[in-house]
Formats: structure tokens, sequence, C-alpha cells
């Protein structure tokens, strides 16, 4: 795997690294690295009509057929944005269009467990949005939201629901199939936030009954600063959050990013094709560490385990020791894990997540999410640093029970 | 300068390219590649807690003082986006927040030379703004900007005024602090598009009673992918447009961008030293260049030329010969230079600038913008093609006249 080497000033570093927090943004693939250089070296603004405008508009293209690929879609339905944030704020937005026509959307339900950039819903108000509960596994309550699309009143405007297809923390996969067929049925617009499961299960956009999903390239080995919309059609889109000069077909204005939207085509090609091969065989690891941590710490308790959810990632917590205080426990000991989402600037509060779970967030979950770079042997040494802190853990357990007696 | 030995198939070419469209995109100073290259290689999310994170956090803070110190602004007051388009949609916005308090801005003022991502009113709703006049020469009419805000009805909300420091086609410089004075005195709020005047004349903040301006990565030899509000103090900003974990003390959520804003700061700093150590002489080698115009062309007309300018561009018509075709037979002698702005995806329309200038659109305007990279032997290159085209040019008008006799 790629290893860090330098400390946080940027000093060289005799101990190697690991980085296991994949979820919260994975290394760069060699491939889409590639590709951004490739990107990088022509001049030219994509919207120019000479010959480097040209080049620099014949490979966005190409990045937008690999990027459709990977999510089942037609390349001309994919928009490009900076970022996935940006991709939620344009779809989660009372106005529509359907074609030249307006389109209103008059209440948006999203589930507990979204991310922030979903949580905080767009360009909906407050009094537009209401939340739809998860059970103690984090998984959106169908019944509920049957019963809130039934008693959605048309004549102010439609609904619109977001619901992600795996969860950032947990990695728990929602049954998206079949909030998709609630959607439907009651006339609403599913929006699908596909970022964590994007190249690491298959995403079919054609199949699923999904309105729109969006996606992230710097999840899944491409480089940050690109993102894509992905609609089931070209006519119904979100009224532009960015607009000027025209470019996406109106959808987002603002010169394109060749080297990043080469990038992110690259790396959904490298995933496409791993996904394909059947060779993303990391849910057996998964399993086996899972298996080795509840060995050394029987009461370690891992969510969601009897829930789908990613083959990439464990979220887990150790009776007794703070996530925040393992996941800085971890970092000394080389080890880059979360405590919680990576999406606040250097805030780790306690999770929203764990809390619509109703888990006890006082004590948190530590994430170890992992990729394809990472190698038996940094699995070994995540271990032995588990039984070190574990360790450390039940001594001080010990002490405390001791001198409370 | 960088030359782009490629076709549009990216095929290689035996003839070297000239790139004079700087105002399009610029190419990627060394320098710039360099600090992207450096955040390439460092895994980790800039929000992330662990080592990796605090690294990549380190790196854009470094880049933020060096995108203030070139606008002369407290490093606090920039922040980052994903480009110029996205900061303009994000500044044009009726809501803003002073503090904790709602602050309704009622109306925006925009001149008629602005660029598309101005003049498209961000979030304004088209009876909401109100376009101001400019003269044959492109300069905004401060005597309408003045009756227009001693007519505003305050008790609706506060006026928002936008002009540019310099004009994309033209180069034209707008006499701001002439307008941050009347918009001061009216007590509305100035919004400033730096970002073709950013790196190529002076630009300083914290001097100019502007309220915030705006500028481009990639306009100044940085990477595209990022862009940069800069706000006059740190208590009055907009409602964010893309809300979500809060990045960027929650003005711009998302997963910040590390190798395109580091980048751009290195591009500002090379920008910054240019300019202080005053080897920008750029304006010299423009005034031969159009000596040279006029004494092959006579009847060659540049646009401007009595007013301030930047000192990179020069935007000409000769007369019986359209924009667009003098374009393609620059681009057929490996020269790129523009018809127009390149911000619509690849169409060229009449230019809303010479319209405004109340100029002759169906002739339009050739934009020849040069950079930091462009050599003797470049310019010398383009006053052949130059003369090339307009040979042709008194050729067929020639026959013209005597087919018509």
């Amino acid at each position: 795997m790629r290893r860090c080497q330098f400390d946080w000033r940027g000093n060289r570093m005799n101990k190697t690294r690991i980085y296991m927090d994949y979820n919260a943004t994975a290394p760069l693939l060699p491939e889409a690295r590639e590709a951004m250089m490739a990107a990088l070296d022509l001049p030219g603004n994509p919207s120019s009509v000479h010959a480097e405008g040209r080049i620099a508009r014949s490979r966005i293209s190409a990045a937008r057929r690999q990027v459709a690929a990977l999510v089942g879609a037609p390349a001309a339905n994919v928009t490009f944005t900076s970022g996935a944030t940006e991709a939620a704020a344009t779809l989660l937005n009372p106005h529509y269009k359907m074609g030249k026509a307006d389109l209103f959307i008059s209440h948006l339900y999203v589930s507990a467990v979204e991310h922030p950039c979903v949580l905080a819903g767009g360009h909906f108000a407050p009094d537009q949005m209401t939340t739809i509960r998860v059970d103690h596994d984090g998984i959106v309550d169908l019944a509920q939201l049957t019963v809130l699309l039934e008693a959605h009143d048309r004549s102010t405007g439609m609904p619109m629901v977001a619901v992600q297809m795996a969860n950032n923390e947990t990695g728990i996969c929602q049954p998206v199939l079949q909030v998709a067929e609630i959607v439907n049925k009651a006339g609403g617009i599913l929006v699908v936030d596909a970022v964590q499961a994007a190249g690491r299960m298959p995403v079919d956009m054609s199949a699923s009954g999904i309105d729109f999903l969006f996606i992230s390239s710097h999840k899944l080995g491409g480089p940050k600063g690109a993102g894509a919309i992905v609609s089931a059609g070209e006519i119904m889109m979100p009224k532009p959050l960015i607009p000027g000069g025209g470019q996406e077909k109106g959808h987002r204005s603002g010169t394109e990013n060749p080297p990043a939207i080469c990038g992110f085509g690259a790396a959904c090609a490298v995933a496409l094709q791993s996904l394909s091969e059947g060779i993303v065989d990391m849910g057996a690891r998964r399993d086996s560490v899972e298996s080795a941590m509840r060995a050394l710490a029987p009461d370690c308790i891992i969510y969601g385990q009897d829930q789908m959810r990613l083959n990439n990632t464990i979220f887990f917590c150790l009776p007794g020791l703070k996530a925040e205080t393992a996941q800085i426990s971890f970092d000394l000991e080389g080890i880059a894990v979360s405590a919680g989402s990576a999406c606040s600037s250097g805030k780790v509060g306690p999770s929203h997540v764990l809390a619509a779970m109703g888990r006890d967030t006082a004590l948190g979950g530590v994430r170890v999410s992992i990729g394809p770079g990472t190698s038996d042997e940094d699995v070994n040494r995540f271990l032995a640093a588990f039984d070190k802190i574990n360790n450390k853990r039940l001594d001080q357990l010990h002490l405390h029970d001791t001198s409370a007696s």
C-alpha cells in the first residue's frame, strides 16, 4: 500500500505508516495518477475551439464514458461536479426542470444516518425536511417511509427521498431497491448517495429505479476535486447550483478540470475491472480480521455485523475505551484509522450515525477502512496494535476496578 | 513557452504550436506543478485528525497564506472554492449572515460587460437584477450607478454591486476604487471579479473598499479546480452554497482539494514575486505588437486602446474578416487565440461585451492573451501569421470589390 513517511510537519519519519482510512479518502491509484499527469501537460480550456481546447474536451468525453460505465448509465447522463458535496447540494433543491417546464419539490425525506452533506438538506428549508428513522443496525425504516410518502400532499409539490447506498461510518448498506420501489410508487424522486458504494460493490443505475445518484472520485482512488451526478434520464434536472458559462450542458458552469476528471475516469475504469473480475475478496479478509479482533477482545462490539456491509469497512468499539482515545493510540502506533467521519474540519463530535441507531455515542466507534493497496502485513500490524491497545484498556479497567473496590 | 505538440486527437504533430490564450486558461507554472505533485503524494483527508490528515491540513494553511498575500488580505479571510464560477454563485446570493444575524440583499446591480458567471446573477431572481451600462470603451457608467443606488429602496434590503476589475475579452479595467466609493456611500456590498486581474496587476484588498473579491487558480498559472473568495472581514458572509461537513469554517463544505489548492498557492506566490519585482514588462511588448499590427493593417481596430487595460491582452478586429474565421485561420497556422471568451462549451456566439460597448458584434473580436511563458519568437510567429491572414483578407476584399464593380 501507499505509505506516508512524513510526520505532520512534512519531515521524513523512520517508521512506515499504515493507512486504513479509505472511507475518508483513498490513496491515489497509479492509473489515476497517470491519467491526471497526461491531462496536466495539455494546455487548453475544454471550452476553447482551438486545437488545445478540442484535445482537452475529447479527454473529458473519454472520462465521462468511464464514469458512466462504473454505474451502468449512458455517458450523456453524467454531469461532472467538483465533488460529492457539491453534487448533493445541487440535487437537493426544490426547483427542478422537466425539459423547459418547472417542477417543484415540496418536501425532502432523508434517512437519519445520511452523510452531513445530505442531512444539511441542500437548498430545502428546515421545515421542508423530515428525517426517516433507522433501526438498531442502521437500516432505514421502510414502513415509516411508506407512511410518510402516503401522507405527502402532492398538491404542494413532489416528494424527494435521499438514502445512501452504504454508510460512510459503518459501511452498512441500505435496501435501495426496496426504497426505490416505495418512492416510485409514490411518484417521488429518489436521490442516492453512492459515494462509499461505488467501486466497492456493483452499482447499476439502469436496473435500480434510482432517479439520481452521486459519486466522488477520491473515495475510489481518483484525485480529489471531482465528483459526478448521474441521472436516470436527460430531461429532468435540478436548477443549476452554479450558473454561468453553460458548461456540462448548462447543468454546472465553470471551467472543467481535465486532470481531476481524467483521473476520476481512470479510477472508475480500474474499479469496474476489479469488480467484474471478482477480485475484490476483501470481504473474506474483513471477516478474518473481525474474527481475530473478537479472539483478542471478546467484548469488542462490531456494528452492523450481521447486516449487508461494505467489505472494506469495520466499525467497532471496545467497552471502556473512547473511540477518540483509541484513534489517537492507533495514530501513535503509526496506523491511520478514524473515529467517526472526516467530514468536519478537524472536529470530532459524537457520531450522529450511532445516535440514530440508538447506540452509545459517548463510547463512539473506531472506523477501519481498507482498500486494494492494503497488504497482509498491514493487517497483521493493525492486529498487533489492536492487541496492545486492548491490553492497555484491560489494564486500566482492572486498575479502575481495584481502586474502586 | 509551453508548446502543444499534439493534434486534437492526441497524436504528435510536427509543427510546434504557440499558445496565446492565457485569458481562457494559463499553462501550468512549473512551481505550481511541483506544489501539486508534493500534495498528490500525501495520502490523507485534511479533515482527518490522524498524522496524514494533519499534514494535508498544514499544506492547505500554507497555500491560504500565499493566496491571501497576492491580494493583500489576511489568510483568515480566504475561502477556497472549486473555481471562480462557484465563488460567483456563492457571493451572488440574497441571503447573507452578519455573525448570527440574517442580512437580506434585495437587489443586484451588475455591469453589462461582466463574465457570464456574474451576468447569470447567481441566486438572484431576474427581477432582482439591474444591468449598468458601459460606454464605447467598456467602462461602467458611474453616473448611472450612483442614480440607481440613490433610488434603491433600502427598506426592502441592501443593494449589491458586482463589477469586474478587468474584462476577460478586452482586458479593459474598471475604475474599481471609484465604484467602491459610490457603493460604500450607498451602504451597499461590492463584489469584484478579479479573475483576470489577479497576478497581472496589483490587487490590494486592504485599501480598496471592496467587500468581496474572487479569483481563479488556472487563470494565473495554477491548476484548474481551485478558486477563492476573499472577504474584507470575517463577520459578513453569504449563506453557504454548498453545505455539509463544515469545511472552510462552514462557508464551503466538501473535502478540500490539497493538490489544486497547493498549486494555486504556489502560482500566487510566483505572481506576487513577479509583480513586486516589477518584471512584468509585458505592457511594452503588447504596445510594440500593436504598433506592428497597425503597420501591417492600418485599418485594424484595437478595442479600448486608450483605456487602462491588462498588459497581456489585445482584442482586435480586421474589418471585413469575421473574428471566428480569423480564429480558425490562426489555429491552422498553429496559434491558439480566441474569438470571444471560452466560457461556454464550444459555442461561439456574438460577444455580449462588444454588444454592450455598442460595437459591431457581427465582426466580433479576436483575443490574443499572452503570459510569462510567451517568447519573442512566439510574438514574431504571431505577427507573421497576422500578416498572412491580413493579406488574404485584403485579397478577398479586393476580389469582392472587383466582382461587384
